[in-house]
């Protein structure tokens, strides 16, 4: 029976529907929602489309934990409603209009939005939206499959409607809440190993805030996941060897946890600890987890999880609801800005591997914008790990769109994380430690073993002229850096003709 | 008598001369120094000078805190004994050599190298070169006016050269050393205040790996500090304006930290709170401590200066050496991984203010190479506080060289710290807090308010034609990104004639 998930009975006269529930979002509401590649909202978002829809002329500012896929995002974006968006997002449509201006976007550092909104930088917190699983006896919420920025704005929201989702109620258990104090008398976060709770497993809620409760059969959308293809496994073994190799030589403790971001590349890595034996009682210190966690934790091989949300294929998503008591043993879901803590994850020093778009031959990196110019999803957390992981590897197969795009470049047409905390690049063909070189020895290296073999010759080429014609400590020509990004723009293929 | 300054008896029979001290450096050395723009050996380097000079073929490999002037880097350059130097350095016969790839160099954020040193990953640290006032009766060591990375490097030091300074014994007390536990298992660092100490007023030494003591009546450089021009004083002027008006609404703590970067415009920031009634009682939590910490001090309005060095001005060292006793209660010089920790800037919330070569409109930040190729000094602590301080502001007067060049360019041409770090840009021109905006937002907040009037309309007809051009989040026109350097490069100017 639904009704029984709100346990604290005084919610129970809140019980509405998404049409009056919504009536408190208006031109110019501030809406603050869960949600974080899973556990979002579904009723809310879907009433403000179809009021859209319906011809109501009306504008929000939506701010989440992370990408909410089409049923947020998505929605939203098509429906014209959204004035604001923040953070990171993944969805086509609203990706298009992001690149229009028709949206406003600004991508922050997922683990800086919550401090951000509670200073109140992001101004008022009018409405806050949240997914739970159920209501406890003392008003307290569960969230469902991610926590990202909820128990803030959940602290922070003048008016809260929750979604009580049909999730199992097992999920109790499986999340760590704890805020952080804000600056400038704070204590640190006590985590001190990836597995630590040092919080509250519902999130505080103030039941006077409550506007209304909706119950939702909604479930989100399952992500795809591919088999890890040729690529992706190449550039997981050549991880998983430099590590093994750097253990062996007692240059890292074999201990340390590890992130992996998002996608089939990142999936992959994990993966390939399926068949290897060298590691064992593995941590992860991530952000998103993906189903190869509950391939590792059912042989096993892990000993701890720690992420901001769950987010599973439709098959591995049956497997973790008929067992969640065993999977709870091993996974803790925590608010963004504690899985996402520079302090803690320098602190335990993560192994931090993360996607680029494309990556330069002086280790320079762009994650976020194609051309230099579009928007693909945001920043995320990698530059949260990545500036503060023990060893931080930027990972990217080496061209995209079938070899018509060297993911190589001479400089990259954005920079989101800078050579000084990178520290080694991967793809398929080869992988470079940078930590010991000098900006031009990395160039020689990078071109030689991670580039594609159709790109070696015309980026080794650039990379003489420049050390020729213009010298210095990163030899770059100007006015030729983007040569091959000029040739794709006017032919639709970076090598010549 | 310079004798008494070691008061560990057993040590005194090491006591020698240079030359023969120095006859463990050899070819191939791995020689780590004291040194952080001030508190670094001169006698050793001046023999391995000397050596060069006298036909001795040999290369070392140099590592220091930070930056050691000409007394150490710039003869040590000239004499050409340096394979390698790390990290940040500001010798201007350095610089060339580096540029020039004579000399290797890769740029660290300084508070990662001694972690690097411990994990070994910068090879083995053959000798220890160190510059102490006294050597304690347990045998320990009492460091100079720096730390920087000695204390790691004195624990990791196979042999280690002891310079004792005759400065006065008086700076004992002055240092608190931690050196942090290295990942996995280790603890936070337990500072909750800038003026906490954790440490020991003193360096650990293990007596049977001393080479060799000298004594030294050698001096540091002292930097010339200018008195605050207009440019700075506006630049100041503004950032005061800006934090106090977030105080008053509430936004930002009244007792936060401040960090201010290196130069004459760093000085200048400090120096505007002399003239400045609403704060009161500063706390200064920052890498280099300059001139400006000490008149604070006098009048009365620092409460705490931490940083991991004291590099000042003649004048105000004989002010700052007449009474030590008195600045010691408010001055603490730490570690540099400890003054640069991220998770102690981000807990304190340091208010950090850095400089950069130049700042593109949509607020990247170049602090590094000029001209997209030749390095100027590094990147320093820049980015260890940039990314972790509660509000980061990028500082630049608009224009370089008199007027020829603007600091503010359509896409800079190296990026150390992305926007997404970046939180306040502000020229004597303008200040734009781009925290609230989308980068399009930025791009015409920047041109209009921080650009040169020289430079406005040619920046504003680039973002005007990338808009419609290209468009995109962040609309670039790649070919063109440079013009303005590529100007600059062909006729000294990047106005057009
Ligand atoms: C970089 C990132 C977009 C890669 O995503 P992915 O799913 O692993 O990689 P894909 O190869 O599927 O690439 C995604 C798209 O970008 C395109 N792409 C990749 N490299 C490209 C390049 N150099 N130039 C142009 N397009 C490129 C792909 O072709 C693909 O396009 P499609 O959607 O039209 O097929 C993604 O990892 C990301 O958003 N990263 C930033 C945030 C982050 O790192 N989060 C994790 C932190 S915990
Ligand atoms: C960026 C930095 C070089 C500025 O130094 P500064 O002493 O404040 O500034 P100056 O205006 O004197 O500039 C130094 C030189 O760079 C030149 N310069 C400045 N901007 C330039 C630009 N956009 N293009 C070309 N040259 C430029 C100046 O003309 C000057 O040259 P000169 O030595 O030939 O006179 C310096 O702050 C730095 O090295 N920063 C990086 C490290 C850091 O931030 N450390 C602090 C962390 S705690």
């Amino acid at each position: 029976m639904p009704i029984e998930r709100i346990r604290y009975l005084p919610l129970r006269g809140k019980i509405t529907d998404a049409v009056s529930a919504a009536q408190c979002i208006q031109d110019g509401t501030n809406l603050f929602i869960s949600g974080f590649t899973a556990g979002y909202p579904k009723l809310i978002p879907q009433e403000l489309a179809r009021r859209a829809r319906a011809g109501e002329r009306f504008k929000i500012n939506l701010f989440a934990g992370a990408s909410t896929e089409d049923t947020v995002d998505g929605i939203l974006a098509e429906a014209g409603v959204l004035a604001w968006r923040r953070p990171y997002m993944s969805d086509r449509i609203m990706r298009e209009k992001i690149n229009r201006g028709d949206i406003y976007f600004k991508d922050d550092h997922l683990s800086s939005l919550s401090e951000q909104v509670r200073a109140g930088n992001l101004g008022t917190a009018d409405v806050a939206v949240v997914e739970a699983v159920c209501i406890t006896e003392k008003g307290h919420l569960i969230p469902t499959m991610s926590v990202g920025n909820t128990p803030t704005y959940v602290r922070e929201g003048r008016r809260i409607i929750i979604e009580i989702s049909d999730l199992p109620i097992e999920l109790q258990g499986l999340h760590d809440i704890f805020i952080p104090e804000d600056p400038p008398y704070r204590m640190p976060i006590p985590i001190y190993r990836a597995a630590d709770r040092i919080g509250k497993p519902f999130i505080e809620l103030d039941p006077n805030r409550v506007e209304a409760i909706l119950f939702s059969r909604e479930q989100d959308r399952y992500p795809i996941f591919h088999e890890p293809d040729e690529v992706s496994r190449r550039i997981a073994e050549q991880i998983l060897d430099f590590v093994r190799h750097e253990i062996r030589k007692d240059r890292l403790s074999p201990t340390l946890p590890w992130q992996s971001g998002v996608g089939d590349v990142a999936n992959a890595v994990l993966a390939g600890f399926l068949e290897d034996d060298f590691f064992q009682e593995i941590e992860i210190y991530s952000e998103v987890l993906q189903d190869s966690v509950l391939d590792l934790i059912d042989i096993g091989k892990v000993r701890a999880a720690s992420g901001s949300s769950l987010t599973l294929s439709d098959k591995a998503r049956r497997r973790f609801f008929n067992e969640i008591y065993r999977y709870r043993e091993k996974i803790v879901l925590r608010p963004v800005e504690i899985s996402n803590s520079p302090e803690v994850i320098r602190r335990l020093g993560v192994l931090a591997i993360n996607t680029a778009i494309e990556v330069d031959i002086y280790g320079q990196v762009n994650s976020t914008h194609v051309m230099g110019t579009h928007l693909m999803n945001g920043i995320g957390g990698s530059g949260d790990f990545l500036r503060n992981g023990a060893v931080s590897f930027i990972v990217t197969p080496s061209t995209a769109k079938e070899g018509r795009i060297s993911a190589i470049v001479p400089m990259v047409t954005h920079v989101d994380h800078s050579e000084h905390s990178v520290d080694v690049v991967v793809t398929e063909n080869g992988l470079v430690d940078t930590r010991s070189l000098t900006p031009r020895q990395t160039a020689e290296q990078i071109i030689r073993r991670c580039a594609h073999p159709d790109y070696r010759d015309m980026l080794w080429d650039y990379f003489q002229r420049a050390l020729k014609e213009r010298g210095g400590h990163e030899p770059h020509v100007l006015e030729d850096a983007f040569f091959m990004h000029r040739r794709f723009m006017e032919t639709g293929d970076m090598r010549p003709r």
